[in-house]
């Protein structure tokens, strides 16, 4: 494959190594680059090393953030009486494209997996009671994934609470909105059966 | 969609303007590069940089090259009597794939196109007939694309060529290889029968 110039093969072994970038689409890539004005090129490689450089986690929270404290933690519009704990920060985006959550956000950073050497000490939990028992803090609500280590977190941590005396909560499991009722699983239903309410 | 922190929308921002790249992949995208290592971060930007300072025409057949003269050109291994004349770089990494080539090519930059203002001299056809009529140069191939404006520069090349005593050649239009005849048009079939040969 060595019919291009050296500089053009290192942009296509580069690109390559991105999620879901095969040989075909880095050759695609970086011929756009090459023939894209020089500042749109520099835009890119710049916004890549920024990224690495500024992005961090919030202090409060764990969320990624430009700042020592990210852009919810610090807005003073948002209630500071309830916690939204969460997996990752794509997790937290999830929930903030949808709008209905408008206090504050704990990221773990993952969910305890034994097998996978993930305890409670790998996660951001420590953190979590210390905000938890604050008394501003009215409601904890637990959005961990709906998977095996998901559960698990989500047990730990209201046991935990509970403990404590923290008022937890856990969003809704139950069939997704929009969806044809046969092609949902049977956990998915065992719990929406389970989850039913008067209306 | 701003519950990214900033310097990980700009990077989203630049990379949807790739082709093929949407929101979404961009998206994920840039947080598989805030989660790589920093060296591969580094790595990426600076190939993007070096490509753009990099990357010229090479003085004699204008294909993309990091030196003044690209590698085909300055291969000694390469036969110099011999001049594949094509469109596009890209077109040159096609025939080069391949294989069946083992002369030096020229890169036109593109097809005769009179509707959106193309002609001879916005081409390199100039630099093409003052190489091929070299004494050196005892056949001159060309391999422009098989739509209107690569048959209209072919035309015009060939032309030029006979009339300035060069000895001038077409690569084989037809069936392409490999694939069920029911599905080759009919132009193909006309150029495939046409250019039959005795066996």
């Amino acid at each position: 494959m060595n019919h291009y110039p050296e500089s053009i093969l290192n942009l296509i072994k580069s690109l390559s190594r991105l999620p879901g970038i095969g040989r075909k689409t880095a050759e695609r890539l970086s011929l756009h680059i090459l023939h894209a004005p020089n500042h749109e090129a520099q835009t890119l490689a710049n916004d890549i090393l920024e990224l690495k450089k500024k992005v961090r986690l919030c202090s409060t929270c764990f969320s990624l953030s430009d700042r020592e404290e990210c852009r919810i933690c610090s807005n003073p519009n948002r209630d500071r009486s309830s916690i939204c704990v969460v997996e990752n920060p794509t997790d937290m985006v999830a929930i903030e494209k949808s709008g209905a959550f408008s206090g504050r956000y704990h990221i773990l950073g993952g969910a305890l997996s034994p097998m996978d050497g993930i305890g409670p000490d790998e996660l951001r939990i420590k953190e979590l009671f210390a905000r938890a028992v604050s008394k501003s803090i009215t409601e904890v609500i637990i959005a961990t994934g709906t998977d095996v280590e998901g559960e698990a977190t989500a047990s730990y941590i209201i046991d935990n609470l509970k403990k404590k005396g923290v008022n937890v909560t856990r969003i809704a499991s139950g069939v997704p909105m929009g969806g044809d009722l046969q092609y949902v699983d049977q956990v998915t239903m065992q719990r929406a059966m389970e989850g039913r309410r008067g209306s």
